[in-house]
């Protein structure tokens, strides 16, 4: 096992009807700036809880942050926040609000350009303390302290992580996801599965205890997946759902153990230039990476598709399996794994791996995913 | 799943070489006051390497914290941190020494007769900030916030949790435990097992990562049981015990399930009169509780057959083999798990029983384990 260290501040209030509990956990004094994204919230009731739960306070509102939350809206946030005197940030949202909420955050305590810390995230050291209402789960950011960001002018989406960046407290309410576009459930499902695999398909560290239980959050995907594709109103399995959501990121699982993001990066490049969903990039690009460093994952290729799979027969027909079921877990959602279903060619990666060759990227646990590689990778998904 | 409220502050510092880090951790200016337990730690060279750590640091040590620490010895610990002006508790020890700190740091933040906080746990709201070195994998207590101690006029063993109680950070360095008794190598096998079950082998709620992630703990264990019986200086295997039985009691397992405790209750009742080493006492609880709550228990028993012991059969049969296995895997340890094996009696029976009488006690999940269940129980480990 690796060495590590691992803490994790921030405080989980979950279960139905937890957004009146905002009322009680939220600073007295607090001036408090409440993001949002497109408005859902708004039909969806959740707006209504939150304010009924706010009742009293000092609150002012900026909505409209974007799936793929950009610079340039976050920085007219910022100029808010400092003209109100904001001392508290309430992010009520998915994984964009809250990443561009941890923007903003971050940027009320930086002197300079907030793009600085983007590009060198090593700058990013102090945060105004922020809460979140999570009302999708997928990204994880409700309990863990990195973001990403798009700006659009640069056609960039990069991430970041805060050491003060840790939400205080996540409210989760397994309710307020009934009403969910069915799409944003899968996407969801593929990106909580596609972090758990980031830190757990990787090579062999005999993290006997991690290997357990990432297993068991890839096997409780595996077996929510379907039912969720059919409904999502069932309290229980949405429940487990959205605390799997938040176990795939927010370090438990990656204590002791070494981590890829290959997928990740290229992904984020996907959705940079072509707007493609996040979950979507992951269900593409994964299972390229899988066949493609093959070798250097060999190991836990077998393994995982011995525990969550079931899979039988030779190590090699094992990995084989390995790549395969994962790529049909994905299609059976609904999810089109195909760059070409996606009307994304040849073009799309040659500026890819130039880009990464310029900035002399080398992906993934070991290094080892050289822009050479992400070329065949991206060829193997077409 | 039920509703939850989860936060673990506790920073854990995981790895070989990991205690030189109380160098940069611990704060500056703080008074240091270092408790250990029977010098073990003189020994095995943990004393030199933490000494060496606290260079030009201001320390009082106190040393001598028994297992199953007792008041009257953490009274003087008191008594001497008030003399010394000491604003920091380092505890270097396994549960029984990070137990005792706990009570010492509450009680050097409580106005009034200390063991007032044990009998009613609600007056436990303030603690002196402590961390630890972890020299023994079994309690948990370095990233928890709960404690038991005991008085021997009373012959009474009791727990209490305090919210300010977790240890700001803990290093678990594995090769501390290369110079373990086998014994305490196995009562902590024992113990993690045990704290897995009493927060997974309840009713049905629905919880299914929790329940997945608790049954990777569990099987992590009876992997790693029969290695650990057979030599404890194999790092990786080490590792993975310490780091299990850390998870096993740090509220991860814990959202949103219900809880038995029952086992621990009675067990500590045997050690209080009895001085049975508290791993002991579950070995030859658990079992007993299995048994006489199998029908309350019976779906969860029926799944931890299948899942923990690959048992077939009828549901009848499985959780009759989730009884005769766990039995089984203590023994297979080296672990007596009949009362009569220890000496122990029906007057011990009458006794404990009366006291839970007194004391009102309803027990377990349900509040169904009364104390004539617990006489039930008992005898059916005779």
């Amino acid at each position: 096992m690796n060495n590590f260290s691992f803490q994790n501040p921030t405080k989980l209030i979950f279960g139905k009807g937890s957004i009146a509990k905002l009322a009680t956990e939220l600073p007295a004094d607090a001036k408090i700036m409440m993001t949002y994204g497109g408005g859902s919230i708004r039909r969806n009731g959740v707006y209504d809880q939150v304010m009924a739960a706010l009742k009293g306070r000092s609150v002012v509102e900026f909505g409209g942050i974007e799936p793929n939350p950009q610079y340039e809206t976050l920085m007219r946030a910022i100029t808010l926040a400092r003209q109100e005197g904001v001392t508290f940030l309430l992010a009520v949202g998915g994984g964009s609000v809250i990443d561009g909420t941890k923007f903003i955050a971050t940027a009320l305590k930086y002197n300079g350009d907030p793009w600085e810390f983007m590009v060198d995230p090593s700058k990013a050291v102090d945060a105004m303390p922020l809460a979140t209402v999570l009302t999708l789960p997928a990204t994880g950011s409700e309990m863990n302290n990195g973001a990403v960001v798009s700006r659009k002018e640069f056609n960039e989406k990069l991430a970041f992580h805060n050491p003060k960046g840790f939400p205080q407290f996540s409210i989760l309410d397994p309710e307020v996801c009934y009403s969910l576009p069915k799409q944003q459930v899968i996407n969801g499902i593929v990106d909580s599965f596609a972090h758990t695999l980031e830190q757990y398909l990787t090579f062999n560290t005999q993290s006997m205890v991690m290997d357990r239980w990432a297993e068991g959050l890839l096997q409780t995907l595996v077996e929510l997946g379907p039912k969720l594709v059919e409904r999502h109103d069932q309290y229980d399995e949405v429940a487990n759902f959205m605390l799997t959501a938040t176990m795939a990121l927010n370090g438990f699982i990656a204590m002791g153990v070494p981590q890829d993001w290959a997928t990740h990066m290229i992904g984020h490049e996907l959705t940079a230039l072509h707007g493609l969903d996040h979950g979507v990039t992951l269900a593409i690009v994964f299972p390229g990476v899988m066949s493609v460093m093959r070798r250097e994952k060999f190991d836990k290729l077998v393994q995982y598709a011995e525990r969550v799979w079931g899979a039988t027969g030779t190590p090699e027909e094992k990995a084989q399996a390995a790549i395969d079921k994962t790529d049909a877990f994905f299609r059976s959602l609904g999810m089109k794994t195909r760059l070409s279903e996606h009307g994304v060619g040849q073009e799309t990666i040659d500026f890819i791996v130039d880009r990464f060759r310029k900035r002399g990227w080398n992906l993934g646990e070991t290094g080892k995913v050289t822009p050479e590689r992400v070329a065949e990778i991206l060829r193997e998904r077409m």
